[in-house]
């Protein structure tokens, strides 16, 4: 199976995880996303494992090598073209998130699914990792009971981002690089039922980074009657060991869950105890089983449409200051 | 210093705590609010250490006893009407928060205030609790900086509550009686510089509790830029050992604050630490301060007011589903 890399401003490393593991993976060939994308130290790294091509053009390489899969991570708002070149070729696409930063985007996109007899899926990695994935079966496993209020977290460093981030036409915004996690889980949690999104977001202590949001709040309506919020935000100070801090709270009509430190946590009536963490499963392996054999699949191409178009909403809401219906 | 007691459904604890190290203070009488509530186990606890009376009516105890402070903890709706009973005989209030549960009630508190020599405050007593008052401390320090996104939370086991609870009436709904303490301190946080409302609640999963809300989630956009949240539930499983779950997080551009299981954690560029614990001081000593010895204090009038009017507010969002302009 042959895999190309275009770009390296994203999660390449879910590719390169289950090449370590999977040998029918093989990686023939890397290319920058857009011009002055350095994807040199990547070619160095792989160069020593992997029979790898370095190009200069990532449309060269698709026509040279007709690979099967391309994995795509270059400047985020500019994924989606690629991926719609690669749809355009019969190329599965496993794609950085957000997939598309505007509505139009996204439309391009599923029309170019639409007319491919290529798959594609976005790195919405996270529903993998064992005490979020632990959390989820406890809640199919009816331990939740009715869900009625989640609150879902992410928290970063900032440091010193690439240029492109500075700019909301190439970075896209932070409620879609970095919240469309959290917006993700509550979707997942929810089924998608969500009937209503209002939302802010603001730049003030960004460092310098120009349009990158520092903090952003997101609120949403369930169908059920029931309340979600993602709270985003750069401004985790340099003084901790920990960069990043995802968090999930799910409150249900059984049971309270809580996904933090890389933990899942739950208390029933009868008591509280953490979760044995569910088995590792690599994404990108995930995605190979579900192209070629069929397997039941978490983000379908369906999933991540819905999920990346509530993400764009959710921005939407926020530069608007609006409330958005669903 | 002759102080009476009115009610039992609250937290007049908040007073017997100062009775017990404050010498001044005289509990000399006790009666209900309304005519069904039951005090005599309150008067037979407390008959054993004050010279105290039971009363069946409030009003022959205010007009007999002519009391400095009246100490006002009857059903929650009603609280407002027995403090204007009171501020009308020029006698000094501590109420129950939230002091008022409709907009209409809020102004004939205030009306007469303004036409009484007393002075009133509500029990948003958890700004005393060390941990929230460190906080507090850090903030007005610098070591925040500028807040930009503030979290709140509330989370309760339901239990069985009283009847009163059952009914919008009485009970005033979840967000005015349990979410008033997490909207207090965005308010204290934020100076009170909120620019928008939204809210969501919803009574599914509250075991029989008539209209009372089993969760609610608030939205606030703050004028400078930046947005708050408060979560607030009654679904906290009878599985833990902790009945309730105060939490605060905020960040700003400078720090990380984050207050939860009775401490206050700081994150600044430099490092991670529990902030040194505040001084416990007893809300109902600082009240008695304030109006006899003109001290500083936090809880004033006009910050109970505004608070208060805020949580009404919140509650409005909820119940209308709309955006409210502050």
């Amino acid at each position: 199976m042959k895999i190309v890399i275009i770009g390296s401003y994203g999660h390449n490393g879910y590719a390169l995880d289950a090449a370590k593991v999977n040998p029918v993976i093989e990686i023939i060939g890397i290319a920058p996303g857009v011009e002055d994308e350095n994807v040199q130290a990547v070619y160095n790294e792989l160069a020593g494992e992997y029979n790898i091509e370095l190009y200069n053009n990532y449309k060269t390489m698709l026509n040279k090598t007709k690979p099967d899969i391309a994995v795509i991570n270059t400047v985020f708002a500019l994924n989606n073209k690629v991926a719609i070149e690669c749809l355009n070729r019969g190329i599965h696409c496993f794609i950085e998130k957000p997939i598309a930063c505007e509505l139009d985007d996204l439309k391009k996109l599923k029309t170019a699914y639409k007319n491919s007899e290529a798959h594609l899926t976005a790195m919405h990695e996270i529903r993998y990792h064992p005490w979020f994935a632990a959390a989820y079966k406890a809640y199919q496993d009816g331990l939740l009971g009715e869900i009625q209020l989640i609150t879902a977290q992410k928290s970063y460093g900032l440091g010193q981002r690439p240029d492109f981030y500075k700019n909301r036409a190439t970075y896209g915004g932070t409620i879609l690089w970095v919240g469309i996690h959290a917006i993700d889980w509550i979707y997942w949690f929810t089924n998608g039922e969500i009937s209503e999104v209002t939302a802010n977001h603001t730049t003030t202590g960004n460092c310098n980074h120009g349009d990158l949001e520092s903090s952003a709040l997101c609120f949403y309506r369930l169908k059920n009657g029931g309340q979600a919020s993602a709270n985003i935000d750069y401004l985790r100070p340099k003084g901790h060991k920990q960069y990043a801090d995802d968090r999930l709270r799910i409150a249900g009509t059984k049971g309270l869950l809580e996904v933090r430190d890389n933990k899942a946590v739950i208390i029933t009536d009868k008591k509280t105890y953490e979760l044995p963490l569910a088995e590792k499963k690599l994404i990108f392996n995930e995605f190979i089983n579900y192209i070629y054999k069929d397997r039941d699949f978490m983000l379908t191409e369906d999933v991540v449409f819905r999920v990346t178009e509530l993400a764009i909403r959710t921005r939407m809401a926020a530069d608007q200051k609006r409330v958005i219906t669903l």
